[in-house]
C-alpha cells in the first residue's frame, strides 16, 4: 500500500437520502479489499443507519478516528432536522448535507484532516435553501479563499485525466465564454496540481480544439486560431511543457494518451465523456487550485437507487484513495 | 470465417501520395491473417509500386479479380497524368483519386463489385479540382441518387457504433443547425441500416442530449426539451426502439454500451471521441442510407508518414471484412 498522512480524511456524506451513505458505509466494510486508510465520515448516523447494518462510532474529534477504525465506521454526527428516507430528499436534508460538507473543509483547513472527500449532493434542494454555487467545487475554493477561475475541475482515470475549461453552460454558450485567460489559468492550475497531488516534476499537457478537427486550419471555425493557439503559446512562453490544440477525437487512444499527463479540454462533455467511456468505475473527481487536497466519486445523489443496497461503492473508494495518495505526496514534499 | 459475397470489393486507393496505396497492399500482404475477400484496387498502380515490392495484378474487368488474388493485388488502373510522389499531394494525384472513386462506385452501383471500400482523400486538392461535397461520403450520396441528409455516417467499433447527426460544422454552428427533422431523417437512416447491413431486426437507438448532462430539465440548456425530445416521441410513435436524451458522457461505458445497437449523437466530437477513444485500431466509418455498402477506414491521408513503411493497415483491413460481411448479409437477406 501506498504511504498514507497522518490525520484521517474527512468525508462528507453528501444529501442523506442520496447513496452517498451507502456508499461510504461500503467503503468501510471493504476498506482491507480497497486498501482505505482511516477516515471520518461526517452527516446524519440516522441515514447511514437506514441503510447499512454495520457498526458506527461516533467521535468528536478526527484524533479519535485512527483508533476508532477498526471497531466500526468513524462518525462526526451532525443531525437534520428530521431523518431522511433513502430515496426522498428534503430541504432539511439538504441543510444537513451542506453543514457537512462545511465542517469537512475546516477541518482539512485547520489540518485536523488531511483531505476532503465529498458526498454527492442534491442541486436542486441546495438551491431551495439558498446555495449560490454551481456546485460543490465552486463552494470548496471559497471557502478556501480561492478564485473559482483559479480551480481546475479533474476528472482522473488511471489512464486519462482530463480537465474542462468550462464546465456547466449550455453548449451554444460555451463558444462565446471561452477566452484565453480562462484557458491559461486553467491550464496553470492543472500544471501546478500535477506537480503537488501527483508528484509529475516537468508535467505535459494536452490542449484539445473546440471545433471537429481542431477547425481544420480555420475552415471549421476560428477559435483554436484566435483564442486557444495564443494561451498555448503564452504558457509555452512560461516555460510549460504544453502541446496542442489537438482535434479532440484522435487525442483519446491509447498510443495518444501516452504523449501527456493530463488533456485540457474546452468543454464538459468534450472533457468528461472519453474519462467516464474509459474509467466509469474508478474515475475520481479532483480539484486542483486548493491549499487543500479535495476529492469526490463521480457519480451523483442516484436517488432512484438509494436503500436498495445496489450502489457501487468503487468509485467512492477511489475517490478515498487517491485523496489518501495525494494528502501523503504533500506531506513529503512540503 | 463469415460468409462472404461472391464480386469482389471495390476499394478505391485515395489520394496516390497519401497511405492509401499502402495500407491496401499491406491488406493484400495480410489477406489470410486479416480474414479477407477478394477485393480489386482502384487507382494509378505507379502509386503502389511506389511504396510496396509486391505483385499487382493489373485487371481490366472486376470478374477476374478473384483468380487474380491468388497470384497479386489486383489493380484496375486510371493514370494520373503524372506519377505522385509519396506525402506530396498533387492537383493530379486529385483527380486520379476522384476517378477511382467513380469507378469504384459505378462498379457497386451495377452489380459488379459487391461493396466499396474508399481509401482517403486530399480534401484540400479536391476542392482545387472543383469538388464541392464537404467528403466522399456526400459524393457517393449523391452518385447513388440519395439526399445527404438522409444518409448517415457511423463509426462502427467492435464494442460501440456512432453516428453524429451534424458533422462537419464548427461547434459555433450545431445548435442552431439541429432541427428535429433532421434528427429523425439521421435516425431512421441509421435504424434501417442497422437491420440492413448488421442484421439487427429490431435496433435500439440511443439518443444524445446536446448540453452537458443533457440540460437538466432545461437549466443548462433547452434543445433536449424543444427538439430532441420530440423528435424521440416521433420516431418512438413510429415503433421505432429509440431511448433518450441521455447525457453524452454516462452513455459510452460498458454496461450503457449494452443498451443500445447504435448511439445517435448531436454532433462530431460527441460522436467520434468515445469510439476513437475505445476503437481506434478498428473504427469503420460505414455510409448508412444507401443502396449500396460503404465503408472506409477511419483515417486521413497522414501524408507525414506516406512512403515510410509505417502506416497501420488495420484499419483498412477493418473497412474491407466489414463492408464484405454487410455486403454478403444484404444478399442473404435480399
Amino acid at each position: 500500500m501506498a504511504s498514507y498522512p497522518n490525520e484521517p480524511l474527512a468525508i462528507s456524506l453528501g444529501d442523506p437520502a442520496g447513496i452517498g451513505p451507502e456508499v461510504i458505509a461500503k467503503c468501510w466494510d471493504n476498506r482491507s479489499t480497497f486498501g482505505l486508510p482511516p477516515f471520518v465520515a461526517i452527516g446524519d448516523g440516522r441515514s447511514i443507519d437506514a441503510v447499512w447494518d454495520g457498526p458506527i462510532e461516533v467521535i468528536d474529534d478526527p484524533r479519535e478516528a485512527d483508533a476508532a477504525f477498526d471497531v466500526g465506521l468513524p462518525l462526526i454526527q451532525i443531525s437534520a432536522a428530521e431523518p431522511d428516507i433513502p430515496g426522498r430528499p428534503s430541504l432539511a436534508g439538504a441543510h444537513c448535507s451542506l453543514d457537512a460538507l462545511e465542517l469537512a473543509v475546516g477541518l482539512a483547513r485547520s489540518g485536523s484532516a488531511s483531505a476532503v472527500v465529498t458526498g454527492p449532493v442534491a442541486k436542486e434542494q441546495l438551491y431551495a435553501i439558498g446555495f449560490s454555487h454551481p456546485g460543490q467545487t465552486e463552494f470548496v475554493a471559497e471557502r478556501c479563499g480561492v478564485s473559482g477561475t483559479n480551480v481546475a475541475m479533474m476528472l482522473a482515470g488511471p489512464s486519462l485525466r482530463t480537465v474542462p475549461v468550462t464546465t456547466h453552460l449550455p453548449l451554444s454558450v460555451v463558444p462565446r465564454e471561452l477566452n484565453g485567460a480562462l484557458i491559461e489559468s486553467r491550464a496553470r492550475a492543472v500544471l501546478r496540481g500535477l506537480q503537488r497531488n501527483f508528484g509529475i516534476t516537468d508535467p505535459r499537457l494536452a490542449v484539445s480544439g473546440l471545433n471537429p478537427h481542431s477547425g481544420e486550419a480555420g475552415s471549421l471555425g476560428r477559435e483554436e486560431i484566435e483564442i486557444i493557439e495564443p494561451a498555448i503559446a503564452a504558457l509555452a512562453a512560461e516555460g510549460w511543457r504544453v502541446s496542442g490544440p489537438h482535434p479532440a477525437d484522435t487525442m483519446f487512444h491509447a498510443s495518444a494518451r501516452a504523449n501527456y499527463d493530463a488533456a485540457l479540454c474546452m468543454y464538459h462533455d468534450q472533457a468528461l465523456i472519453p474519462v467516464k467511456a474509459l474509467h466509469f468505475e474508478d474515475a475520481v473527481n479532483i480539484t486542483l487550485g486548493l491549499p487543500i487536497v479535495r476529492t469526490a466519486p463521480d457519480h451523483g445523489t442516484a436517488f432512484n437507487i438509494a436503500g436498495e443496497d445496489r450502489a457501487d461503492p468503487r468509485p467512492m473508494a477511489a475517490a478515498i484513495r487517491m485523496a489518501a495518495q495525494c494528502a501523503a505526496l504533500r506531506l513529503e514534499t512540503a
